[in-house]
């Protein structure tokens, strides 16, 4: 399964765009990250909120996809975010999990964490969605 | 109102990454698109979950924005996307509008369309979320 | 159809304990309606957002249930309500709308009004979410 | 805290008709349920979604006010539900929880679990969502 989820993350254009990486790949929890860096940001030089959603978005995905059957793709059905601090450090780290995992929909959430220079780290934005198996 | 729009929107380092624009800016209603290229795709070619959120929220926001008062700006607190189709075409096209505008709380929504290369549309996305002035 | 959802609505305990009606029904749009009296408000004698929620929750999945095939039933699988304004009239009613049918997952919205005692309407909040076939 | 949180609910008016109670408050976290029973059911004798919302939601709202100052009361902005399975028991717990406090917006969520006859339970509901100090 990581072989297949490493597979389909390179075939992702945007994710090599944003210079995003999978750190870790566990049964229901994967974990990406990517630098914040001028090409991301918002008007602040903050991580944008697109970025954001993108790695929260991308590790829910990945995460409902080590439930499913070896093979399967998954896609997003919908996704909620709540941004809840400015992402201001040096890097983003999304962390997926399956909340439940189904033959048809799979409840996922993620947290978004900003780690700074220092490697202290800060919640910056929750996810809450649903993945379907195609 | 336009300019300060358009600044922000100069200032947005991912917007430049994704080569979006801003197509239009009115009263509550902001349009913004970019092209569907490789470096903004998903695992099949199609645009990225992450390109289709990232348009949507930023022309929901500005669509926000156009209701505040001159010099504010504007943060997304939360932002629900539903996925409703594959978007398989040539260029993402968001357009953001505002529901309900308020001191505290703007209450936004978006619709993302793919255009196909012989100008045809499509309904992928539909966005409903709430901007906050800052 | 329109049978077919009475029956279903009429079988809802709590739409008779909110004292809840249809008013309409007609392909891909269903309106919902009740009054808002001290059994069903929240702490101010507003509307509860729990009968907000009911009623738009309701509407939008029976609009999508008239998209189905005659004999299918229809599940809430996700929804996002935005309250965008106190509800303190004296009967709310819901519009629920299909954004896009589908076989597996049918995309939905739905408005909720206030009407006051002269007519008067005041949108409330809206709603935008996921209904199952079941 | 305490004490207004249970007077603040002893005004809902729609708490009551669900035969509602709040089980416990503690800082960040609270407690609310309720029965399953005909007068709350949808079509098929399980909770109605708009029980489980209605009860989910003033969890998290009153974990939300456990946070604000004394004397405060509180909105909910904004609510995502998803429903992961069908609330077949005999009573529904909703646990609230703040994921972020904030002097104007609160970030919370809510898991709500059903309770069969045996004690045992199973997850339901997830929400996540906003509240707003007023």
């Amino acid at each position: 399964m990581e072989t297949h989820i490493r597979n389909s993350f390179d075939k992702q254009g945007l994710m090599a765009t944003l210079s995003a990486r999978i750190d870790s790949i566990d049964p229901g929890r994967v974990v990406i990250s990517a630098p914040i860096v001028p090409q991301t940001s918002q008007q602040h030089g903050f991580a944008h909120a697109g970025l954001t959603f993108a790695l929260g978005d991308s590790a829910a995905g990945y995460s409902a996809l080590t439930t499913m059957a070896e093979g399967s793709d998954v896609l997003t059905a919908e996704m909620k975010i709540n941004l809840i601090a400015p992402a201001d450090g040096t890097r983003l780290v999304a962390t997926g999990e399956v909340i439940k995992p189904g033959r048809r929909l799979v409840i996922t959430r993620a947290n978004v964490e900003t780690e700074y220079a220092d490697g202290r780290r800060k919640l910056v934005a929750v996810l809450q969605g649903t993945m379907v198996p195609v």
